[in-house]
């Protein structure tokens, strides 16, 4: 925790005055990732769990589709450096791998340019159902955790839970990455994700929409708000899409069917 | 702004019980952007202000250097498509151009991977002044601007302003993409930007930081947190970072010297 954030001094003005104070401020380190010795990308990022998060975003990217895949795995945490080999890597002709590369941020980008692209890839197949108040339950719990974004303000967070509790939880300052994280251990680790339900702190957009998809996860939850298209997208694919849940409310904007009232 | 929101159905539950209603959502739709007959990337923006959005996002990119540089820009609003003809692009000799493209968003690349890389490029020269209570002032301003967050808590949104108020205004469903409008409108229009300030929503992180120093703004305020590096490129590149402006309080980062305090 200590290694992910840094005090800054600050000046303080409110109507009581002004006064020097030390602040604590999120870290933010590139990450390049390298695979097969070629260099991919630099993400930024909050310093830890390098290793799930290189896994998680070759993942997402649809680069590397699976744990057997994955050969060898080394961090240098110190430079902000993971190189991962790796078996059926598609040849990418030059360009290509970049020009796919283009991607993901908040709205920086699309992998799948319309809902088109992805229907009849992926379905979501899963018979889930859970009550309003285990949803809320999650969410309060999810809350509870994120103490790096208490101490700083600065950082998304996400978790994958069943319906009883919080099973994996991350934090980092990008909402992507925070997903990748979570991803990226399931995959190092075969941890199941099928009928399991993602909690993200940030907004639910088309490529957020994906990536959960692909994992088969047939629920997302947030305290913030979708876009339209994360909202067709989820419609498409099967997922049940929770917005604005906060306190005692949320929307159920699609497949209604898997959320129970309670008695 | 009624083409940017669309009415979905939803199931609003609370602890009244539960209601189907119609809510508003922000749209979601893809921008691709050709530059000289080449398709260099796809974004994911709220679709106003395409030709702005897609000369700043060329600037932020530092592949368009001004104004002088664009011979033509033509926007396909129905596709989603902004082709620009512009001189002076570098030879990007195959893959650099990609390469470089992989930045940007929530923590999610790198256009320089440190703040030596920028040092000494860019660096601040202002010595604009302003109190406490017209920032805050300003924030009010920009707070009441938001109406599409406030119909659908989906978008960021960014605003130019001098110490009186408020020029220029965005919103986006990304934080770079509401900044890069701002920008893009600056340059197509010739708008100074010296001497100005930028509000933003979101968070300030490295990124978001050199977008600002590049049109030599030396002041940017937020609501939200900064991250230990866009602190560092701040000190380093003479902008003034103020986070957490919200109600009359406000930390002031970075060369207070240019906030003055009210009597």
């Amino acid at each position: 925790m200590d290694s992910l954030t840094e005090a800054f001094p600050v000046l303080r003005l409110s109507d009581k005055g002004s006064e020097s104070v030390e602040d604590v401020v999120v870290r933010e380190s590139p990450l390049t990732i390298i695979l097969n010795d070629q260099e991919l990308a630099t993400l930024l990022c909050t310093p830890a769990d390098l290793k799930h998060l290189a896994i998680g975003f070759l993942f997402s990217e649809g680069l590397v589709k699976g744990r057997d895949r994955i050969r060898k795995v080394m961090v240098d945490e110190r430079v902000g450096v993971v190189r991962v080999e790796a078996d059926g890597i598609e040849d990418t002709g030059g360009n290509a791998v970049f020009k796919r590369f283009i991607t993901s941020g908040c709205g920086r980008g699309a992998s799948f340019y319309s809902a088109a692209d992805v229907q009849g890839r992926i379905k979501v197949d899963s018979r889930l159902e859970i009550t309003a108040s285990e949803i809320l339950a999650l969410v309060r719990g999810f809350q509870g955790r994120s103490t790096l974004y208490r101490a700083t303000g600065g950082v998304h967070s996400a978790a994958l839970c069943d319906t009883r509790g919080i099973l994996l939880f991350s934090e980092d300052i990008g909402r992507h990455n925070a997903i990748d994280k979570i991803f990226g251990q399931c995959i190092w680790a075969d941890i199941v994700t099928d009928d399991r339900i993602v909690i993200t702190s940030g907004r639910i957009s088309s490529e957020i929409l994906i990536k959960v998809a692909r994992r088969n996860i047939p629920m997302i939850v947030s305290k913030s708000a979708p876009t339209n298209l994360g909202l067709n997208l989820a419609t498409d694919l099967g997922v049940t899409l929770v917005g604005f849940a906060r306190g005692k409310r949320m929307n159920v904007y699609t497949h209604d069917w898997r959320v129970k009232r309670d008695d």
